[in-house]
C-alpha cells in the first residue's frame, strides 16, 4: 500500500487573497520578516494493492481530472510506501 | 530567505467529511484501489532575513498560533533556503 501527498496550489500569476489575508494577520502578529504567503490544499490518498508505478500513475490521473484545476492549479505529489 | 512549506491535516479520530466526498468521486471514477482520503490546507510562506533556526522557530509559532487549530489539527512544516 502507498499514500500519495498532494499539493495543489494556485499558479504564480493567480492572485491570492487568501494568502494575502493570512500575511495580513500574520505581519499584525509582528511577524515583519514573513511575506508572500500562499494558500493551498493539502490531500492524502492511500492506494491499495498496487505497485509504486500504478500508485504514480492513478494519483497523476486522479490530480488532473479531480483535484486541481489545470487552468489554475499546479500539483505535486509524493508517493511513499506505506508501513 | 527561506520557504517554509506547511501542511495542516486533520487528526485521524476527526471525521473528515470532505475528504469522504473527494473519496467517492475518486471511486466513482473508476479508481477502487484508492481509500481513504484527507484534505487538508497546504501554506508556503516566505521568511526574509533570518537564519534557518529563526524562520523555523517563527513557523512553528504562526502554525501554532494562526494557522492549525491545535485542538483539531496536527500540522507538519519543512524549510528550504530560497535561491
Amino acid at each position: 500500500m502507498f499514500i500519495s501527498k498532494i499539493r495543489v496550489t494556485l499558479r504564480k500569476s493567480i492572485l491570492d487573497p487568501q494568502g494575502k489575508a493570512v500575511e495580513h494577520a500574520i505581519a499584525s502578529m509582528g511577524f515583519r520578516a514573513v511575506e508572500d504567503v500562499r494558500m493551498g490544499k493539502y490531500i492524502e490518498l492511500k492506494v491499495n494493492g498496487a505497485t509504486e508505478e500504478e500508485a504514480r500513475k492513478m494519483t497523476e490521473e486522479v490530480c488532473g481530472r479531480l483535484l486541481a484545476n489545470p487552468v489554475m492549479e499546479d500539483y505535486h505529489f509524493e508517493i511513499e510506501k506505506c508501513p
